[in-house]
Formats: structure tokens, C-alpha cells, sequence
């Protein structure tokens, strides 16, 4: 029986960066990655080859070169089963490998409801992590003009927004209100949907679906409230469940959503096994509540921690909890999240400000490429301390809102962020003097000091 | 006599914030600001009125506006002296203003070196933040073909790019071996000097100049290696000097290098006159040596711990050393500093390991915009303390570089880092997997876990 020091189940996102990270740290440990597909995704860029990258062959992630130079070694397979007393893992080929520390980084799968009558017609898609899966639905999109995209979360909005300007006649059906709206604050949530209405999608919220419809090719889909679309394909967006079944016939104890329950060294119940990614529990940073939030960000933050504890823990290597960073953008305009947004700080029961500013994110703002860029931070009223923040701007909205990610984690109060020193320049950034963030946090200091609400959004 | 309670002398950046902040944290007390000019331009924004800006009129920083909607009373006047013991402050016109609390942001003027013979003549220009002045150069630069730039620092970088892209023959001068030398380490200083180069400008580095020659108008400088370069026009950008002379003649102390001297709240010695901006004295929040560096963005930072300290003092609210965070984009390449570079805190004696990773600021790499993404950073090795740090790559290279600021301000080591969660998207950001921050970070990590040099630049 083959031996290995380190084992990682899973070679997504995950499942890359744990290996990389032990073999880093634990240069003389022998690591090996088993995965099921040929080739991997680079998840995120997913919902981007039905348009901006054009097919999945642009969307590899380059894992076995990496792997190869670290000196990692990758089979292709898929583990069936754990034996967690001999310490091995037996794949689908027969074969069997023993390991001292294994890392569950095994994902996620497309929601399909059960009670979802006809979501198994013909050119019913759902988005799974999935190359072969995603070239025939591409290649099967291209006779396809009207095409329902059902779920207004990340993916939903990306690949709607991708599919529109392929030239199909899309329309995106959202249970809530709007679009993106379980990740942003309302208003925000509704700007990013009329960029996406200007842009050309239909966007339907407030409305369910019923069932889908037709004899074996889908016709349309009936919403709750009785209207009838007719669709040539139906695009399921409506989220994904973590991959546990080999946990849970090993064992390992899973959460009520059923995500593998892991420690803040990213170890299961059984302390040689760690779970990592979409697969894994996590616990929201601030709130301390259970989290369903999959982000790749996450999982890479998760799988570094993995790495680094799996022959000796470090008590300052430890993970505390998503803070849920998402950015995207709708043509070119970027929106980004960090942390806890208004609505859900007030539903949890939190005592917050909210500074709010919009400026622009190149200075003086006759300079051509000028966008305007707003930051809203959510704040702790007793103690000052940032709990969120929301960003709308040009494309360097991405690394801002990571930003205040660091700003969360490093638990950073008003006061802190007043007395900050940020560059700027120009062509890069806001003014000195009309930086949003720093504006935005000036605007949320004026409530706590002088519990004045119009201090909000003042200069 | 006329009274106020809060004196703000200059309203460029820093005497713009220290009054909106004054008058957003003390709401009753009346502020009114003094300055000289008419209009004041926006400083970071100077040398792109020679191109991308096309003119001091797009260029104006709109403080007044600002001022009137904050209730701050301006007035257009030139302070003359300082009575401390009667707290006035008498301007040009003869008229005297009393102050509880004054504060001065008098900025800097460029230097003319005495030595410099022919830096009279006409046509030899220095970049003062004067709209008049700048007007009449850039009129008067419109008949010249063939422009010197004296000293490669930022100033003399972008004006000289601008220049050429304005269509002149531009040659840059710079007596360190390479421009922007001072900000970036060398590897990093020789990209951006090639790229000027491949844009047209002439560098002629390691070169001083001796003199300037011409009958009336300049005719050419003459470099210490005996060299002619033949020249229409001359600009001198090597460097400012802070404008501290009414606070000489009111007593207040001043450093060695003349800069007003200012403990952490950013008062004087008369805990009644605050000083801010180019004209006072920093340090560097790392090396806490006395630090010449004059940016808007620091102006800004001092600005609003001033603003916040007028009248009563804040132990959270404090100025601990200026960051020196740097950022410019030559063409479509941003680059961006934050604290230490390596050769800086090896000569200040700083036992350091540095991580490098080059990757890119999109994810797949085969989206049209995705441009190379350098980071560097610089790391105490018996901490793990984040000391500095460099970027290269597109225009997000500025919050970037605010983010390593950050880190830095938060003293953050490489564990917390490597624990951190980032957000990532296709359009906006590197990939999880691939963010070159946490890749540096990874790899100044084998260095001191391992002490292998080879690490530096490994995957």
C-alpha cells in the first residue's frame, strides 16, 4: 500500500492551497493530492466563460504545474472511503493510500430543490464546479436565445450579466426583492440591479418559481405569482450544498446544515483529519453564528491555516471566523462587501452607526477615467469598532473592500481609522482630502459624538 | 478686532481637513481659515495639468464650496505675524485676527539651490503650487520643443511624462544612479525607469548638474560630467522647503532641516498653535528618525489628529510617524511603497527578510485587461512584523498599497497575514490562490522558519 505524509482530499481552491501551504512549511513531509477531475476550474472565474473568457480552457487553474514544481505529487481519482482507525483512504480504482494527516477539501455541489417539479428537462442547467458539465451546456447555449436564469446571488447576477451580452435575451427571477440582496444593504443591492437592468437583463424579483414546464425539452418556468416565461434554457443558480458524504460515512460529526464541523486549527472531531472550503462549518467573524457563506477567499484563508497546523498547532494560526469578502462587478462598475452589512448587524441585534460617503476614485475628477465611489461603514456605537463596510465604485473596488477587510479583522475603531495615513495619487485613487473611507468614517464619528443622525452622510 | 476660535492658516490639503474637522468634532465653535491665494490647486494634481488634466482650471481643489457648506469663514489674506501672548495674527492688510487655537499648514515652497548658477535665467521654471505661476509656464511652454527636468523624483517623473506625452523632447536628470530611488528599492525603481524610457523620455541617471547657461534665456545645463544638453526650458524639481517663517519669527521652535517641530497631537510649543503638513516637522513611524518627506495624504492624517486635539487632547487620537506611503502610474503601470524598502532598513540596521511574488491582477490571466501584479515585502525577522512594502501592477496598485499601509499602521506580522481573509474576483482582483500579498508573505515565512535565502522568490 502506497504511504504518504500528508493527504489532501480535493484540488480546487482548497485543496491547492493546503498543499502548497505543508509542503512550504513541512518541506521533508511527502504531500499528495487526490481529484476526481482531469482538469480544475478556477471556480470564480466560472460564471465568466459563458462570455469575458470565453471557454473553459481559459479557466484552468494552473494546479499541476504548481503542484509539480513543489514537489507535490497529484492522482487523478476519486477516495470512496476513509478508514480512519488503519488511517487510509481507498479510492474508486481499488487502490489504497495511508496517510498521517488527512484534509477533507471535497466542495460543493449546485443546489437542485427536490421539490422543484421539471428541473430535470432537458437544458435545465445548474453551475457546477465541472468542465465536461460546462462545455456541453456552452456548446448547447448556442441555439438557445431565451434563457431564465433562476437566483439573483453572485453567480446568478454574473452569469446573467455574461449571457446578455453573449446576445441572449435573458431574464433573472430573484425570491427576494433584489438581486444580490442576502449580500448587500438594499439600496446598494438595488444600484447593482439597475446596472444590470441598463445593461439589458430582466430582472424579476419578489418572485419564486413554481415548476419548470415542458414535455422533454424545458418550455418556460410558472412563478408563484401564476406568470408563465417561456425559456429555451433554464439556468439554476439557487446555490450550492457541501460535499460530506465521505465525512459523514467516516464519522466525522456535521453540522445541522451539514457541513463538516471543524476547530479554529481546521481539525475534525478526529484530530489527524482536516476539513477545509465549501465543505467545511464556518462561523461568521463577527456574529459568531453558524455561516453557509462559500467563497474561494474563504476557503484559501481556511486551507493556509490547515497547512500550517497539521504537524504542530500555533496559537496565533488560527481561524476566527468568515468575515464574508465579496466584490464583483457589472460592466465597470465593481460593488464590494466586507463583514456585516446594516441589515444584518440591526437584525442581530448590534448597536451601530453607519457613516456613509460618495466621492470619486480618481482625483481632480476631470481626469477621464473618473468613477464615483462610495464606502458605507457599519460601526459598533459603544465601542467604535468597524463591523462592515459596503463599497461602490470603479474597479478598484476590489482591493478596497479588502481593505476593510483588514480593518475587521484587525478589530479597528473610528479612531484608529481617522488618525490612518493613506496614499494617494492621482491617477489611482480619491483625494487626500475626499477619500471615502476615511470620509465615511468622519460622517459615522459626528452620530456617536453628537448622536445626530444627519451626520450620516454630511461632508 | 475681529475673533475666532479656530485659526487655520493655508488651506491647501492639510489646512482644508484641520478646519472641516474642527468644525465636525467642536460643532459651536467658529473657525475661519486665512489663505493667500485666490484658488488653491489640488497639490497630487500638479504635474498632470501638463497633459491628462490640460489645465490649472481642472485642477482646483474645491475647498471653498466645502467651507461654506461647513459654516468655516475664509478669508483671502497673507498672515504676516504671530502675537502669542495676545493670541493674534495680523495679515498683510494690516487687519488682526484673535484665536483660541491657531493652527499652521503654511506648506512648502520648491527648492532653488544658491549654488546653482543660471537658475535665474529665463525659462528655468520650479513646480510651486501657485495657479498663476503654473499658468504662465504652461503658456510659456508651448513654444518649446526641447524641456530639461532637473532631479527624477516623483514630481520630476511625472512632469516629465506628461511633457512627452504633450510631444516634447524631454531628458530627465537625476544624480542617484536611478529615478525614484529614494522611494523604491532599485529592482523596482529600474522598471519604472524603463518604462519611461520606452515612453520616450530621455533618463540620464547618475547625473548632477553643474550649472545652467544662456545670455537672457536658458540655453542648456551643463551635467558634472561636462556634458551640454542643449534646452529650451528647465524645470528644477529637486524637492520643497517648508515655509516656516512666521512661525520662526513668532518663536516656536524649528528642527535642524527648518521644519516646525510638533509633538504627537501635532502642537507646537505653545500648546495653543497646532502645526501640520509640509511645514512640520515628522518622523518615521518605523525608524522614528526625523523624516523630510512631504505628501498630501500624511498632511491629511496630521490635519485631522490636530483637528480632533484643539480642544481637548485624545491619547487615541494621536500622530505616531509618517508611513511614507507613496503610489504614481507611469502609462498603465501603477507603482506603490508603504514604510521600509529593503535598502532603507538595511542601512538602518534592521534584521530583515524580504518575500517577493509576481502574479496578476485579474484571474484567469486570459482576460483582456490582467497586467502583471509585483509585491514585495519587507519583514522584521525575529517579529515577523510587516516593516514595508512594494507594488507593481495595474491601477488597483493604490488601495493596494493603502492595504499594506494598513498593515503596517496595525503592526500586523506575517502569521496574521497568512491567517487573513481576502476577497477575490475575476474582474477585479488576483486570484485566492494566487494573491501575490499572501504569496510574499508565504514566502518571507520559509525565510525565518527555514533561514533560506532561496525562499525570497519561490511559489
Amino acid at each position: 500500500m502506497e504511504k504518504t505524509d500528508v493527504l489532501v482530499i480535493g484540488s480546487s481552491a482548497a485543496g491547492l492551497v493546503a498543499a502548497l501551504t505543508a509542503k512550504r512549511v513541512y518541506k521533508d513531509k511527502k504531500v499528495t493530492v487526490v481529484r476526481k477531475e482531469e482538469k480544475t476550474l478556477i471556480p470564480c472565474g466560472i460564471p465568466y466563460v459563458f462570455g469575458s473568457v470565453d471557454s473553459t480552457d481559459n479557466n484552468i487553474l494552473p494546479s499541476d504545474k504548481m503542484f509539480s514544481e513543489a514537489g507535490i505529487e497529484l492522482q487523478i481519482g476519486e477516495a470512496v472511503s476513509i478508514n480512519r482507525e488503519n488511517k487510509t483512504c481507498k479510492l474508486q480504482s481499488g487502490s489504497e493510500i495511508g496517510y498521517e494527516k488527512l484534509v477533507l477539501a471535497t466542495g460543493s455541489t449546485p443546489a437542485k430543490p427536490d421539490w422543484l417539479k421539471g428541473a430535470q428537462l432537458e437544458n435545465v442547467y445548474t453551475v457546477p464546479k465541472d468542465k465536461n458539465y460546462l462545455d456541453s451546456m456552452q456548446e448547447k447555449l448556442k441555439s438557445h436565445k431565451k434563457v431564465v436564469v433562476v437566483g439573483g446571488g453572485f453567480i446568478g447576477v454574473e452569469i446573467s450579466d455574461e449571457l446578455n451580452k453573449a446576445g441572449k435575451d435573458v431574464t433573472l427571477v430573484e425570491i427576494l426583492p433584489h438581486v444580490l440582496e442576502l449580500a448587500f444593504d438594499e439600496d446598494i443591492a438595488v444600484k447593482a440591479e439597475n446596472i444590470l437592468i441598463d445593461r439589458g437583463v430582466k430582472v424579476l424579483g419578489g418572485n419564486g418559481i413554481k415548476e419548470i414546464f415542458g414535455a422533454q425539452n424545458v418550455e418556460g418556468v410558472l412563478l408563484n405569482n401564476g406568470v408563465k416565461l417561456e425559456a429555451d434554457a433554464v439556468i439554476l443558480a439557487m446555490g450550492y450544498k457541501p460535499n460530506t458524504k465521505l465525512a459523514k460515512e467516516a464519522g466525522l460529526p456535521l453540522s445541522a446544515k451539514n457541513f463538516i464541523i471543524t476547530d479554529e486549527y481546521m481539525r475534525t472531531e478526529d484530530t489527524n483529519i482536516f476539513a477545509i472550503g465549501d465543505c467545511a462549518e464556518k462561523r461568521d467573524f463577527v456574529t459568531r453564528k453558524p455561516s453557509s457563506v462559500m467563497l474561494a477567499s474563504t476557503a484559501c484563508a481556511e486551507a493556509r491555516i490547515a497547512g500550517m497546523n497539521l504537524f504542530k498547532l500555533s496559537a496565533v494560526k488560527t481561524f476566527s471566523g468568515t468575515i464574508s469578502i465579496f466584490s464583483t462587478a457589472i460592466g465597470d462598475t465593481g460593488f464590494g462587501v466586507a463583514g456585516l452589512t446594516e441589515t444584518k448587524a440591526r437584525q442581530e441585534g448590534f448597536d451601530i452607526v453607519c457613516g456613509e460617503f460618495e466621492g470619486i476614485d480618481r482625483h481632480p475628477g476631470t481626469l477621464s477615467d473618473t468613477q464615483k465611489q462610495m464606502v458605507k461603514l457599519v460601526v459598533g456605537k459603544e465601542t467604535g469598532i468597524i463591523l462592515g463596510g459596503e463599497v461602490i465604485g470603479g474597479k478598484s473596488v476590489g482591493e478596497l473592500t479588502n481593505m476593510i477587510g483588514f480593518i475587521i479583522q484587525n478589530r479597528m475603531d473610528i479612531n484608529a481609522i481617522l488618525t490612518s495615513q493613506i496614499g494617494t495619487h492621482p491617477l489611482l485613487t480619491a483625494s487626500p482630502a475626499g477619500y471615502p473611507l476615511l470620509k465615511a468614517a468622519g460622517n459615522a464619528a459626528v452620530q456617536i459624538m453628537f448622536n445626530n443622525k444627519e451626520g450620516r452622510l454630511s461632508a
